[in-house]
């Protein structure tokens, strides 16, 4: 999805690939092949470039740090990026800064992990450290022996250690998106509502709707703080929890993942906002001035394809586009598996319920329902 | 600029490219080099193919015709696309079909021209009937001696044969862009004003400022006319002068020349329209239900950037970056040349004067001027 903007801006992408097959294979031409494990594959990827960026935080910080000692511009940075990556790292830095996040403690043993829970109302979220995405690497549990595998895992070097944190009680998610270039200027997109089926994002509606202008500001003061706490360059999601004030005030927010990277939650703006994410990624990776992420309608709506009961999503093109004229449909061209985030459909307009609508029915006949 | 669309409804596209550095093989992945005149050339381009169609009306019809003949989808047909190709069928059938055009005649010999000329004020616009294309092939002359080398070339058959039109008084250009489907669904994106500088066109205003309604309803009449009565599939740009009534009425439209493909008057569309041109002309050829070509703002401008002094027009992207954080850029990826079309930008509001303000400025900052 970055190959647009970098075709419009004239600027050369160089992709590592994992297969020739993958999605970015298929739409970009200069894509070697390749594991960033393996020696040397990253110093000829980096070959000649302005600068090396990232779709995914699973990226060995040690090669980062390597090239970035041989002079590559590395974004955003290998120290940034390990509180993508670990995410006990990620949680005691953000306790450091002051930013709110839910009661968490790294726990190595069944008993520290049952302390917690006792303290914590009888269960909690237990999640890896490493690896994890899409709900994968999450569990609500109430009892240590639910993770006694990933202890296990951990105790003989084969899995990562453990962080559990409270079970919020939250109203609703939020996400935060903003951009951060080298030199210091951020700017952040409307902060927006998620909805999360079985820890995998479904549903954005942009902007959150009925959102308390406090909120808002501390949700944005959060993703900035993160932002130039953790010395992010490029995009920053910051996925928040938005919590009732007991005492009647406006709603808190806490922290609940970070991603340094264009990411779901912003796939809205492809369509919705006059800068997308990832147009706005290649700029602040480049250091180029940031551009307006003003929404261009009152309301965008983007509903996932999870899976689809059709041999291909492509086939229901015909019936999108009969049923919807200004749904805008966006498939990755990935092989299909259950519940696997086949594309996304954003509709933008005036009318939340009807927009709203509108992208799920989308969405749904893309997943083969036929209702 | 077909990419985006097709990526994100998750088509495969692969085109025919003349060099393996030209702007397509920059960004399609799959993009065979060669020249469709070339024997077997076009045959392994459509193999598997859904559909063939085209970006310029250059390809031979014979060829067409062949592979229609052995069933490939072709959009728009070869009998459509020869009125793109030949100006002279163009303006016969066009006269057939009642569709308003400058007075013209086909012309031969120097005499018919001249016999033209002192009925039509003394001077007229000479085209030759095939090739031409961003004023090429296009002169206005006061004395047949100024084509004699035309009439040379057809003579001894290097070159093609003479359309001569009048000079029409026109208060300024307008294009129709319209889509339709093999089906017959047709649509129109709203009639904007284009200039034109030395026969290229330089600026699109979207909507046209102050068209009135009986001329824009004339306009989309043409269109129609012409893309019924041709049989265009895909997008049709119908370039039009808008010419004052004598009498005092609304404006009448007489067509200038047509493009059967997305063409740079529909370029605002990008950025400008719930469906680009791109995405709609995708649609067309594919039989899909049309898009919704509503525009996405009260005012679109785009801006071409016609040659740089610049080494490359990428190196403007700092300074533009920094005087509007909303202007989209987007650059084709080809070698600078003196007054070639390098790319263009879009800058959308709802102060008429400021979007065109500012579209001019970030492509003045493109071609490198300063000032």
């Amino acid at each position: 999805m970055m190959t647009p903007a970098a075709t419009a801006l004239g600027l050369h992408l160089r992709v590592l690939v994992e297969s020739a097959t993958s999605s970015a294979a298929q739409v970009v031409v200069d894509s070697p092949v390749g594991m960033p494990r393996e020696p040397g594959v990253l110093e000829q990827l980096a070959e000649g470039a302005d600068v090396l960026t990232f779709e995914h935080e699973h990226v060995p910080n040690s090669v980062l740090d390597a090239l970035a000692a041989r002079g590559v511009a590395v974004h955003p940075s290998a120290g940034a990026l390990r509180h993508a990556q670990d995410k006990i790292v990620m949680r005691s830095r953000l306790t450091a800064l002051g930013v709110p996040c839910p009661e968490w403690a790294p726990v190595s043993t069944e008993l520290e992990l049952t302390e917690f829970l006792e303290s914590h109302g009888g269960s909690a979220v237990v999640k890896t450290s490493h690896g994890g995405y899409d709900g994968k690497g999450v569990r609500v549990v109430s009892s240590a022996d639910e993770v006694s595998d990933w202890f296990a895992a951990a105790a003989d070097g084969s899995g990562a250690p453990l962080l559990v944190e409270e079970r919020v009680p939250f109203s609703r998610e939020l996400a935060a998106l903003v951009a951060r270039r080298p030199s210091g200027e951020l700017v952040c997109w409307p902060v927006v509502e998620s909805v999360q089926v079985d820890g995998v994002c479904s549903e954005v509606t942009a902007p959150a709707p009925g959102l308390h202008p406090a909120t808002e500001a501390r949700a944005e003061a959060v993703a900035r703080a993160v932002a130039e706490g953790l010395g992010v360059t490029g995009v920053l999601a910051v996925e928040l929890f938005e919590v009732p004030d007991e005492a009647g005030g406006p709603p808190r927010v806490l922290v609940n993942e970070l991603a340094m990277r264009p990411h779901n939650s912003g796939h809205w703006t492809i369509d919705g906002a006059v800068t997308s994410q990832f147009e706005q990624h290649l700029r602040a990776v480049l250091d180029l001035p940031l551009g307006d992420p003003s929404p261009r309608a009152r309301w965008t709506v983007m509903a996932n394809v999870l899976g689809t009961s059709l041999p291909d999503p492509t086939a229901a093109l015909p019936a999108v586009a009969a049923a919807d004229a200004g749904a805008k449909v966006h498939l990755y061209g990935k092989e299909v598996r259950a519940g696997r985030k086949l594309g996304h459909v954003n509709v933008s307009g005036d009318d939340l319920d009807d927009v709203r609508d509108r992208a799920r029915r989308a969405a749904a006949l893309l997943r083969g329902d036929t209702a």
